[in-house]
């Protein structure tokens, strides 16, 4: 299912194929969030022309609203959404843990009041499970327990042990139903857990792998830790990870940290940032982010980036400062269409830097001109 | 500038042409509104597939922000807004009326606060022209009085005989500065008041047909008139405007007021109800409208109607219900686009119906099926 291609001689870097059930994923790359059955402001048809090979579906939400019963009527998540190419859904755990009120975590699950009308949900492994085979996607993450950062020693090694515990019942539970994607078999990532202990991460990492699953995510990142956390959570896991699957960081990150990321090994990302901070205004360039409200743009001729798509670049930055201002809809979708397209640009960048054998070189330029370092 | 093609036998129904400094729209036609120089949820390469041949900018919007000379300097509103095909520009006087605070008509112009920040502002029929001239519109529409409804006979008096100084004052200006759009010249409408009166409609008609201008608006309809008045004042309007100009009816209408209008002689229509009620959900079809957030449309495997646009007709009903419930964007702009491909095409079937000789019988039919009659 997958294959690595080529491997920098410089660092962990390395490009890949992923054969999935809805085609196939180049890594390293980007997965844009759809939180909701949608891409944030995006048709479709935009996502392809922005290259995008795989995009993410959020469990919990789907799940919530419309109901993923209603969505394995309409054909699952790829004919719901009429999107052809492959898609990975989240467990729900993350959601449940960030967005759910009065979470109550036991050996059977984790009971919460949902967030849309305070109903009292549980969602459990094998529920977690069978939502995702509902939704049809090609690669389901299993449902894992996320510490929070700080948090003490003991409860991120109970936690730990809790995902394998839970990994183990989403193994058993894959093994009996045999999920499927469109016409293939469902793919299933394991969760590396264990917070900031290296000894943590190595066990959670040995433990899921000796269970087998298509890949493994670094899961526990992106929760407030500074970046040095991150990158060592990165770096404690992915050496007892196989060099023959995907690697997948989850909820990540800036444009400079998608570098360092793939420069340590890591194949796959997908965050809500790049949407989310488009319609609060702020746009990727390659002299760093700048802020479209700011008044030096409001005569600026010029497109947000040399670097953009022609569906955005046509447009001044002084044009869309003014849709930015007034409110109108069109501007939150340059900008997220824009934000989007550097970064799948970036791991397209990436990519074509690993096969030229200068994947070091590329990422200190960008990210030095990107952090005027 | 205008030529009438072909003239319907059983009404006044007409097919034209009419040559424009940035290309030329065949009427009757629909125009879609871009207040502050965008038309809501809508990159111009979707107005374009929508066949899109002239769209409306807002002249008080766009001159308080992001201003006048702000977009002249950026390419006027053509190349501020990259629109390639026509632009018609109202005169601002409509949204004084309708929007701004304090406000004091005299013979000079009106002031008032406006909108945004309260500030004082004057507008007079000579401003109107040039910040119309700024934004370069290939049609500017000449300084009104629009008398509320209802109105004394007294106030629909003085009214268009304001109307009328002022549109000599406008002419004025017109002849002495020669107003540009693009490499040609901007074109110029006067607009028939008279409220409910006939006589004041003909005399208003009648005045402006005297000074001469490049096509006449009925105004003073779409201010809460039951629709016989507005019906009325075409009627009382049409007879005096010159067979050769063309005639627009100003913020209207419903898909069956358009026809019965086209009936009635107007060539051009303009109104941001089809992207308005698109944001609150309310979907033109043939069978007439519906409101996507209906239960009834939860599992509807159908497009939003058998005439949607490719672009749109790929969604089901349940998914678009879906993601207006949700809040994404994506719901409104699906569904600002249908309704503008729904009145778009109602306007070019109109056209081939009065080429083909058979309107009535289009029209009647459209109707009865839209009003379920």
């Amino acid at each position: 299912m997958f294959e690595v291609l080529q491997r920098d001689p410089s660092s962990k870097a390395r490009t890949g194929r992923m054969a999935l059930a809805h085609g196939v994923v180049e890594t390293p790359i980007f997965m844009p969030v759809g939180t909701q059955g949608s891409v944030k402001t995006l048709h479709p048809d935009e996502l392809e022309w922005l290259g995008a090979q795989i995009i993410l579906g959020n469990t919990y939400h789907l799940w919530l609203r419309p109901g993923h019963d209603l969505i394995r009527e309409m054909g699952g998540l790829h004919g719901f959404a009429d999107w052809k190419r492959p898609i990975l859904t989240d467990s729900g755990g993350f959601q449940v843990w960030s967005l759910s009120k009065l979470r109550k975590i036991t050996e059977e699950g984790v009971r919460f009041q949902n967030h849309l009308d305070g109903s009292k949900m549980l969602l459990t492994p094998e529920r977690s499970m069978e939502i995702q085979a509902a939704l049809g996607s090609d690669i389901a993450m299993l449902f894992d327990e996320c510490p929070p950062y700080p948090c003490e020693r003991q409860y991120a090694e109970n936690s730990l042990a809790q995902t394998t515990r839970w990994a183990r019942r989403c193994k058993e539970w894959i093994t009996q139903h045999e999920p499927r994607s469109g016409e293939g078999r469902q793919c299933h990532f394991g969760i590396v857990q264990g917070s900031v202990w290296a000894e943590l991460r190595e066990r959670s990492a040995r433990e899921l792998v000796d269970l087998g699953f298509d890949g493994y995510a670094i899961g526990g990142v992106s929760v407030g830790e500074p970046e040095e956390e991150m990158f060592r959570a990165i770096d404690h896991s992915v050496p007892f990870l196989p060099e023959d699957k995907p690697r997948y960081a989850m909820g990540l990150g800036t444009p400079p940290q998608i570098l360092e990321m793939i420069g340590r090994g890591v194949d796959m990302f997908d965050c809500v940032m790049p949407t989310r901070v488009a319609r609060h205004g702020q746009v990727f360039t390659l002299d760093g982010p700048i802020h479209i409200k700011n008044l030096e743009f409001e005569r600026d001729p010029r497109p947000l980036c040399e670097s953009a798509h022609p569906h955005v670049a046509r447009f001044s930055r002084s044009y869309i400062r003014h849709l930015f201002r007034a409110g109108e809809i069109l501007a939150l979708r340059l900008l997220s269409f824009h934000n989007l397209h550097f970064l799948l640009g970036l791991t397209a960048q990436a990519r074509a830097a690993i096969e030229a054998g200068n994947f070091l070189e590329f990422k200190d330029s960008f990210i030095r001109r990107y952090t005027k370092a």
